[in-house]
C-alpha cells in the first residue's frame, strides 16, 4: 500500500511534515500523556513527526512505534536520536498485520494514518485486539473539507479538490476528520470523544501564517499539481490561481482556516 | 433596513433564536464580563437573546441595548422583566445613527449584526465614535461557508447556498464571520483578537443535536424555503433532500460542524 502515499516520499516533502509538526504540536498533542510503565503503540508512524512530540510527553512510557517503510523509519530514528529520547523502540510493520500478541499494549495513538486507508474500519478493528481491556486508543486526523478562507476562492477550492480527488483515487480520504466518531463507534470502541482542532491564522498570528498556511496547507496542495494536471482533474491556469489565492490568504487582510479532529476511546 | 431583515419577525423565529441563545450561551458568552460600572452599549440586540447573558455576566455593568425594530424591543424588554434584570436600559435606535454623544460608553457588544448590515465597515466606524478611547468592542458572527458534516450531502450545501444568497440579496452577508479580523482593522481599531467557536456536534451531545443542528441550524435552513423557490434559486426537490440530508446528519452516526467567530478589539 505504500507506493500509493498522497504525498510521497520525497526529502522536501519529509522537511514539510517536520514543519507542520513543530507549529502544531501543541494544537494536537497538548492533552496526551501516558502513564509511567504503560506500552503505547503508534501505528504508521512515517518519519516520526509525531513520534518524538509523542514520546517527550510521556516519558515514562514505553513506545513503540511501528511503519511500513522502512526509508521513513531510518528518518524516524535519525529524529529519535537526535532528541535523545530512550523510550521508543521503531519497528517495520504492515499495521494491517501487526507481528504483536493481542492484547500487547495499554494505548494507541494513530495520527494522519486512517486517511490512506482503504478500509479505516478494518485498520481500528485490528488495532484493537493488539489493545488491553480498558485501555485508550487516540485517532488524529485532517479534514480537507474544512479549508476556507478570506478571501474567497472557487479556484483554491478546486485546486484543494484536486488534493482530495487524488487521494480518493489512492484508496484515501482526505475528508475523514468529520468522520472518526461514527468510525470508531463502527469498530466497537467505547466512551468515544471526538474533539475539533481548529486552526485559525490571520496576520496577528505570523508563526502560523508561515508554518501552517503558507508552509504546510499550500505547500501539500502545490505539491500535487503534476499529479493533478497529468489526471487532467484541472486546468494548469486554474491550478496555479487557486495556489496563488492561496497565498493571497496570507497577506496583511487574509484569514485561513483548518480543522484536526482528535478521537479518544476505550476498549471495553 | 429592518424589512429586509432575512430571519423574519414571525413568533416562531423567536422561538428558534431562543433555543439557539441557550444552547450556545457558553461558548459564546463566557469569556465575555464587564467591570462594575462600565458603560455597555449593545448595538443590535434583536429580541434580547444576547442581551440576558450579556446583563448576567456583567451584573454591575450598566448596559444600554439597541434595536431598530420596535417589536423586537417589545420581547427583549419582557426577557428583561422576566429574568428581573436591573442594568438594562432598551431604546429604539438606528446604529446606522445613534442618539448618544461622542465617547459615551466603556464597551460595544455587537452579535449576528454585521451579517445584515450592506457596509459593516461603515457600522464599525460608527460605532467607534461611541466609544472610549482604551473602550473594547466585541463583535459575534457566524459563517454558513463554515458548515460541514457527515454524511456529506451536495442537496445540502446547495438548500444552505440559498439562505447565504438570499441574504446576500438583502444586502448582508452569511459569510461574514472568517472576515471579523479584517473588517476590524479596515475601522480603524486595535489589538484585534479573533477567536473561533466552534460548534461540533456528534451524537454523545444530545444536547447539541437538539439545540444546535435541528433547532437552529436546520430549522433556519428550512425557514427560507418558500423565499428560495419563489427566487428560483433551487428546485423544490432538490432543497426538500437537502433538508433531509441536513436532518440526517442528526442520526446515531452523523457528525455536524458550524463555527461563530469572535473579534475583540480596541480604541486607541
Amino acid at each position: 500500500m505504500h507506493h500509493k502515499y498522497v504525498h510521497g516520499y520525497d526529502p522536501r516533502e519529509n522537511i514539510r511534515l517536520q514543519d507542520q509538526a513543530s507549529t502544531l504540536v501543541e494544537l494536537l498533542h497538548s492533552d496526551t500523556s501516558y502513564p509511567p510503565g504503560s506500552r503505547v503503540l503508534e501505528a504508521g508512524c512515517g518519519v516520526g513527526a509525531q513520534t518524538i512530540p509523542l514520546a517527550q510527553r510521556s516519558p515514562n512510557a514505553s513506545i513503540t512505534a511501528v511503519d511500513i517503510s522502512a526509508a521513513s523509519l531510518a528518518e524516524a530514528q535519525a529524529k529519535v536520536q537526535a532528541a535523545r529520547m530512550k523510550n521508543v523502540q521503531l519497528l517495520q510493520a504492515d499495521i494491517l498485520s501487526l507481528p504483536f500478541e493481542a492484547a500487547s499494549f495499554d494505548h494507541l495513538f494513530v495520527c494522519f494514518v486512517l486517511e490512506h486507508m482503504k478500509d479505516p474500519v478494518e485498520v481500528l478493528l485490528g488495532l484493537k485486539t493488539m489493545l488491553k481491556r480498558g485501555g485508550s486508543i487516540t485517532v488524529i486526523e485532517g479534514d480537507h473539507g474544512s479549508a476556507y478562507f478570506y478571501p474567497d476562492s472557487e479556484a483554491a477550492h478546486e485546486a484543494i479538490q484536486c488534493q482530495v480527488e487524488l487521494q480518493r483515487r489512492a484508496g484515501g480520504n482526505a475528508m475523514i476528520g468529520r468522520e472518526l466518531y461514527p468510525l470508531l463507534k463502527e469498530a466497537g470502541y467505547h466512551s468515544i470523544r471526538v474533539s475539533p482542532r481548529m486552526v485559525y491564522v490571520d496576520a496577528s498570528r505570523p508563526g502560523l501564517v508561515e508554518g501552517f498556511t503558507k508552509k504546510t496547507f499550500t505547500a501539500m496542495i502545490e505539491g500535487v499539481r503534476e499529479p493533478a494536471l497529468k489526471a487532467g482533474l484541472i486546468e494548469a491556469a486554474v491550478f496555479d490561481q487557486g495556489i496563488k489565492d492561496l497565498y493571497r490568504t496570507t497577506e496583511a487582510d487574509g484569514v485561513f482556516c483548518y480543522t484536526f479532529f482528535k478521537g479518544m476511546a476505550l476498549k471495553s
